[in-house]
């Protein structure tokens, strides 16, 4: 596939990195098209790695991904442009945190919806996916890196999206009964609020890396 | 230990019936000395079981649970009386739910203070401490339920209160390794804001006895 991956961070390089390691080409999107994060990883990571604005990288893609912060995820897509993402399957790994009234931050959750139904409203034609967002980026792309049992969410309205990035969950090490599709885009808002928990979690914890769980009475 | 009680509904009772089963004199507090729910789980459960007002159970109290509504816990505290919670652990159990605008419910932070931080400013003389709330009343008594790994979190601004809860949650039968202590009070937001996620793996999972637990790379 195209990937569009948006965001030159820390979670976005990671997430190109390792999907052009499974086999994508992937375009690392960012506001300008001489970012320098972005222009130093796709020179880094062969002929499978591009770098554009956020509308290159949409234009081309047939999946994007959000990995954009949070608060600036709308103005991400918006750049991005409705007519490239029309269609198509947008996995949202971002998290709405305002950290400028200290720690813990506040999750921005306007109306009490989470930033992926503000995403849906706002792109209809897009199939949003929100994912991964609960997690450290190097446990994202390496499931494996934790020895017990954990897991990751799904939530979106289109089942096929839902599939395509559970597949996409496959090919980064990602088991089936670590995949837990929790429904429609409104369970979206129990995994943005996860955030304050990891990173209380990340203070005791330190440096390590770590997820939750789901564990059952039947295991 | 003469332990209180307050709320009469399915946590309350069952925690109450566990505290009487591993050893200790409990008073189920309500709102009113003759609530059905009390007097009814006093006659059933011996002579170390009891009932009465949350002033009534509150007052003779070594240790004080807040298994009420969370939107009426600040109520219900009050009506217990700061007089008769001075100096006292009070383990708060509850989860600040409103459901008035449908589901998923809303996690109600004014200010975006956990409620936990709101009954501990309320009533300063009081050593609160937030656990339980994350998961069902089953499992909070009795851990083994669930063969896999799965944690209860504890936070609270009181060493030494948060020593006396987690010996209380020993003697239910979780281990040491399933007790992670986040910090302080403010790390109840996180744990308050688990409820929704739970909703939803409640919907996805339908009524099955299931947990969190903080998975690590050390595992």
């Amino acid at each position: 596939m195209n990937i569009a991956v948006l965001g030159t961070g820390e979670v976005g390089r990671r997430l190109a990195t390792k999907l052009v390691a499974v086999g994508h080409h992937v375009t690392l999107g960012s506001r300008t098209a001489d970012n320098e994060a972005a222009t130093t990883w796709a020179a880094d990571h062969g002929p499978d790695a591009a770098h554009g604005t956020f509308a290159d990288a949409a234009a081309g893609a047939d999946l994007v991904v959000n990995a954009t912060p949070g608060l600036v995820s709308f103005a991400a897509l918006t750049a991005a442009g409705a007519e490239n993402l029309r269609g198509k399957t947008v996995v949202d790994v971002s998290n709405p945190l305002d950290f400028s009234t200290g720690f813990p931050p506040r999750v921005v959750q306007p109306d009490g919806a989470s930033l992926a139904e503000e995403l849906q409203r706002g792109f209809p034609e897009a199939r949003v996916v929100k994912t991964l967002n609960t997690m450290n980026n190097a446990v994202m792309v390496d499931p494996g890196r934790i020895k017990g049992h954990h897991t990751v969410f799904l939530s979106g309205d289109d089942a096929s999206a839902k599939a395509d990035v559970a597949a996409l969950l496959e090919s980064f090490g990602w088991a089936p009964a670590q995949i837990t599709d929790l429904g429609d885009l409104t369970t979206a808002r129990g995994v943005e609020q996860l955030m304050p928990l990891w990173l209380s979690l990340y203070g005791v914890l330190g440096p390590v890396d770590f997820n939750l769980g789901v564990a059952l009475a039947e295991q």
